[in-house]
């Protein structure tokens, strides 16, 4: 199905996060899953973090969406159960294969995923896409490599859109312009700054502002393009007011600006584009 | 034993903290232990976080204080064997139970732990003690439900009153008011702000500050009060700095009213009640 | 061999780490992990954190440095397993053996550690130190107890290049004063302030700068050097902007000036002694 991306449906994107605060279940890396927390709570929803296997089940129940993210692969039980409990239960599931192609252990892992569970939203960086299209991809622990970062927009969203086809998924792919895609849409995220990658966690963060809308709101391609806008626009504003003051402040500010979006900022700033 | 809380006790208690800096030992989730460390450090006193089993003896040996917070539900042999060592070297421990009526794991859990082990302070939101109290409680993760926010000072006092007999433990209930009651006093504790929701870790760092004046401190009612009336002052003072900037302001800002915490600012902001 | 320190190459050893951006692999506790990440991109590295066994063997071939910080005691097998690893394809290790002399598991951990693996680095405060030369030490926490702040300058140098010969590793003894040591040299760093250890972290983000220099500059004396200075360095110039505002923003500003950091500030500010 083709689809337009309406610029004023943000308003009520954001709106329903807000009403609904949609609990949103984590089962994440221990480096930033502070970070999660925050930011799922700056954007209006509620976080809740767990991956103890005998209650994953009673907490998936009262769940409005769940975000897997391997980082520091210690949860692999949690992994592999948990997507398949939240398909039971029609809970969508966000998965960010965190270090994708880093090791035959992840790859294992996600392998597993993919072939045992249905994904709402897969989002990685080019390498960690590349690596679960099974193209030949050079990851450097959980960074984009230099080499993948020449693959063109165009070529990228083919890939998102077959990739998203495979496996019924929204594709994102995050870089220097991020490309959201379904299997016959694919749209341009113009939105963030270089700077986001001198902290840690503007990747997860992003996955649990996955999260927020997607668990408050049934459209899961719109969802996830004001999403990834909407942290590419804090990480702007948040760039604008502390890039001669360093990154300690840098991340204090990007959380501050996820808790102050609303429709007006997204929509002067927001900067998404069509591709096909 | 009636009891009549003195504004003027908390130069006593503050100083005890900063004099004595008692180390508390923390076995605690993984989204928010950064936080709780931040806060212990800030309030005076010494952060140690382990739930290796084979050291528990040793760290609880050198601890004047214990905190066991269930919220990830991944250390649960830690969570049952701890307080044991604890009260077997008369080591107070406070307990925050997460998330409990959440799933029938944490509430496995919280009772195990609730027949084998003395709790100095269990504190919890209005459905955890509820939960607690095995009156049906509706729990949304690890937030109170709409439902129990109506159960009116009172009636939560002597709830809290009945609690703190059974369990011979001073009992918290947190909410817009907090209550603090041992099996014959209640006070209400009017401070905090709503925004302290915002963010996560609020609870957590309480419980933090509460092992803070516990292992200073061997009044385990004044002390709680104390230190919850504290964690509210640090939120007021926040809120009223950072709430035109955003929520990661507001948290970097709660922990530096916390280490600049002082008897001239409690006794000017501190709001308690005596309920009976 | 005699070596000397000369502060003009602090230039190309800050330069070494952006140009090439080394990838540090942390095995560290849950409390800090998040600040290790930060002061690591905020020096110009690249950190990754993983335990996962399996994998260990694949994330340590594309590291160059690794850091292992058993503060939380939750990761023993990965622990002892790591080093040996990294020593085999030749990736320099930084022990921070946190908590030494704690708790008798903590002992045997480390003790296993120093039979079987080689450690380019090992960082510890005085009571830790003196728990690895086998000198008995007051151990409380994981803060250096009063006893041991006792012990010269003169005395503590000659301890660390003791070690440094029995390990073949530089030694670093982190106190009001902090020792570098190799075993023929010994250099005392005055920079730094006591407000650095009124919040977590900062020593476990001192092993990550480490990593970042050690992981870009074969030198790993001079890289010690530089490290712990550059460390201190940031902590003063936190202190002197939020002195008057608390611990939370000095928290931030520490990352802060940790990103801005260059060769001028460096030369500025850098107070490093030769004692033998």
């Amino acid at each position: 199905m083709k689809r337009e991306y309406t610029m004023n449906s943000s308003k009520q994107f954001l709106e329903n996060i807000k009403n609904k605060s949609p609990l949103v279940h984590h089962i994440t890396n221990y480096v930033t899953v502070n970070d999660c927390a925050n930011a799922t709570l700056a954007i209006g929803a509620s976080p809740i973090m767990t991956a103890q296997i005998e209650e994953l089940e009673d907490i998936i129940s009262i769940s409005s969406a769940l975000v897997v993210n391997i980082g520091t692969m210690d949860k692999i039980e949690a992994f592999l159960t948990a997507p398949k409990i939240a398909n039971a239960k029609n809970v969508p599931v966000i998965l960010d294969p965190v270090g994708a192609g880093a090791s035959k252990k992840r790859n294992e892992v996600i392998e597993n995923m993919l072939i045992n569970s249905k994904f709402a939203v897969i989002k990685g960086n080019l390498s960690e896409i590349l690596s679960i299209a099974g193209i030949s991809a050079n990851t450097k622990g959980v960074d984009v490599s230099e080499d993948d970062k020449n693959t063109g927009i165009m070529k990228t969203s083919q890939i998102a859109t077959k990739l998203a086809k495979t496996y019924n998924s929204v594709i994102i792919v995050t870089g220097k312009d991020d490309i959201v895609a379904d299997e016959n849409n694919a749209y341009k995220i113009s939105n963030g700054v270089a700077y986001m990658s001198k902290i840690t966690g503007t990747g997860c963060m992003s996955a649990s502002i996955l999260g927020s809308f997607i668990g408050a709101n049934e459209d899961y391609l719109t969802s996830s393009i004001i999403a990834i806008s909407t942290m590419g626009i804090a990480g702007e504003l948040a760039y604008e007011k502390t890039k001669n003051i360093g990154s300690g402040s840098f991340r204090v500010s990007l959380i501050d600006n996820l808790s102050m979006m609303n429709e007006k900022i997204f929509e002067k700033y927001a900067k998404i584009e069509k591709i096909f």
